[in-house]
C-alpha cells in the first residue's frame, strides 16, 4: 500500500508513524513545504519516501495535514491528480470552506473530510508520536458526500488506528468546535499575553504560578501559523463565541465590582456544572492533560 | 507536639497529613465548621482530636486553612486565645486584607503570612494528600513582622515539608497573584460558564472536546465558596487583571472581524513567549499538570 502525506508536523507525522504501526506493508511517501521538515521527518523514519505531486497518481490513498485555508486550495489540485481508486482525507479543525472548495469537484466522492479530536500544544516533526491517535475521537464530516468504498477503506484504517469515530456534517461540526475548541485557544493565547504584557517581572511568574496558571496558558504555546487560518476560517462561530465569552468576562467584573457575593457565587456554582461533563471526558477515553 | 487545624479541606487536611508524615512525635487537633468534614477528617485519619476554643492555648503551633475572609476574622480570636509560645500560620490566597486585620494586635509578631503554591481544583477532606506540599513554592509574607523564633519554627516545619521558601511583601504578594492565579481562575470559571450556557447539547462537549478544552476549563471546577472570597478580598488587582484580559480580548475578536491576519498572527507569536516561562516552571519542579 503506498500512502501519501502532504504536511510532516503534529498531525501529519503522527498519522505516518501510526500507518507503520498498524500496517506491515505500507510505503509512506511525505512531502513538506519546508525543506528543514521534509529533511527531519525523513530523519526521523516518519516517511521513507519525497512525495512529488507527480507521484500523487501512484498513492492509494493520501492525507492533507496542512493548515487550513492550504488545504481547501490545494485539496482540489490533487483530486485533480489522482487515480480513480485513490481515497484522499484531510485533518483540519474547521469542515465548511473545505468541502465546499470541493463541491462541484468530479472526484468528490474520492474525498472524506476528518478532524481528529487528538493534538497537542506541540508542532512539527518531532512532535509526532504513533499513539496519538489511539483511542481518540474521529469527526467525518458529510460521509453522504464520499463513495461507500472509499468511506468504508478510510474507515478501516481508523478502525486500525483504534480511533472512534463519529459523523456530523459540516456546518454543525464547526459551530461545536467554535466553543469545545476554537474558544479555549483564544482565551489561552489570550491569558497568556495578558500576564506577559502586565507582569514585567518574568522571574515573579516562574516563582509564583502554579499548575492553575499552567493549565489554562498551556494552548498559548499552539502554533499561530496552523491556528490564524482556523480562525479566519470559522470566523463567524468563532466570533459569537468570543462575543458571549467576554460577556460572560464583564458579568463577573460587574458583580464583583458592586461587591455582589451572591452574583459572583451563583457564576461560580454555575460554572462548577462542567464537572461531570469533564468526567465523561475521561471515561469516554477522551484526552484529558 | 501539638499541632491545631482549623479547616480540614485539601490544605488543611494536606497540613495534617504532612505533619503525620515528616513528624513522628505529633498530634493533630482538627476544627472545622462543617460536621460532616469534621466526621470525615476523623474517619479518614486526617486528625486524631477534635479541636475546641477552648483548646487553642494548649496547641505549639496553628494552622489556618479557612477562606481568606474566615481567616481575617477568625485570626484576631485566635491570636487572643492562645499562649505566648505558640504560632499561628494561615494559608490564604491573599494576604493583605489578613495581615491588616492583625496589624496592631499584641500576638501579631506569633504569626507568620503564608500562601502554599499548591493545590487541585478539588476539595474536602478527600482532596487532601501528604504529598501536596512536596517541592512546592511556600510565599511567606511580611515576615519582619513575626518574631525571630516563631518564624525559624515555622520554617523548620515547611523545610521537613520539602518546601521552597519565598518571601514577599503582602502588596506585591496581592498584585502578583492577580494575574499568575486569580485571572486564571476567573478565565476558566466563565470560559466554562459560556460553554454550557450555548452548547445546549452537553453529550456534544463530551464527545468533541479534546484535551485543549478540558486544560482550559479544569478550573472552573473549584470550589466557589473558597474562590468568592479571594477575588473578593483582591478585588482591586483582580479587576484591574480582568479589564485588561478583556481588552486583549477584544484586540483579538478586531483583528478577526477585520480578517487581519498580520496582527492574528503577531498576538499570537506575543503569546508563544509564555513557552520559556512554562519551561521554567517545570524546571523549577512548580506543579504542571
Amino acid at each position: 500500500m503506498n500512502i501519501g502525506v502532504i504536511g510532516l508536523g503534529l498531525i501529519g507525522g503522527s498519522v505516518a508513524l501510526s500507518f507503520r504501526k498498524y500496517f506491515s506493508k505500507v510505503e509512506i511517501w511525505g512531502q513538506d513545504a519546508s525543506a528543514n521538515h521534509m529533511e527531519e521527518a525523513l530523519d526521523l523514519g516518519l516517511v521513507t519516501r519525497k512525495l512529488h505531486p507527480k507521484d500523487w497518481i501512484q498513492m492509494d490513498g493520501i492525507v492533507i495535514a496542512i493548515p487550513v485555508d492550504a488545504t481547501a486550495k490545494l485539496l482540489p489540485e490533487v483530486l485533480d491528480a489522482i487515480s480513480n481508486r485513490t481515497w484522499v482525507m484531510d485533518m483540519g479543525s474547521t469542515k465548511e470552506a473545505i468541502v465546499q472548495a470541493v463541491e462541484n469537484h468530479p472526484k468528490r466522492a474520492q474525498f472524506v473530510a476528518a478532524h481528529p479530536i487528538a493534538g497537542t500544544e506541540f508542532s512539527g516533526p518531532k512532535a509526532a508520536s504513533e499513539g496519538l491517535f489511539s483511542k481518540k475521537v474521529m469527526l467525518l464530516c458529510d460521509t453522504q458526500n464520499t463513495d461507500s468504498q472509499r468511506l468504508q477503506q478510510v474507515i478501516g484504517i481508523l478502525n486500525r488506528f483504534e480511533m472512534r469515530i463519529i459523523s456530523m456534517d459540516a456546518s454543525s461540526h464547526d459551530l461545536h468546535v467554535a466553543y469545545v475548541s476554537h474558544l479555549s485557544h483564544v482565551s489561552s493565547f489570550m491569558l497568556g499575553q495578558t500576564v506577559l504584557d502586565m507582569e514585567k517581572n518574568r522571574e515573579a511568574i516562574v516563582e509564583l504560578a502554579g499548575s492553575g496558571f499552567a493549565s489554562t496558558v498551556r494552548l498559548a504555546k499552539s502554533s499561530a501559523a496552523m491556528w490564524a487560518p482556523i480562525f479566519l476560517e470559522n470566523k463567524t462561530h468563532v466570533l459569537n463565541a468570543l462575543h458571549e465569552y467576554i460577556a460572560h468576562l464583564n458579568t463577573f467584573a460587574s458583580a464583583l465590582e458592586q461587591n455582589d457575593r451572591t452574583v459572583l457565587l451563583e457564576l461560580m456554582h454555575k460554572a462548577n456544572e462542567i464537572k461531570p461533563i469533564l468526567e465523561g471526558m475521561t471515561q469516554n477515553g477522551n484526552p484529558i492533560q
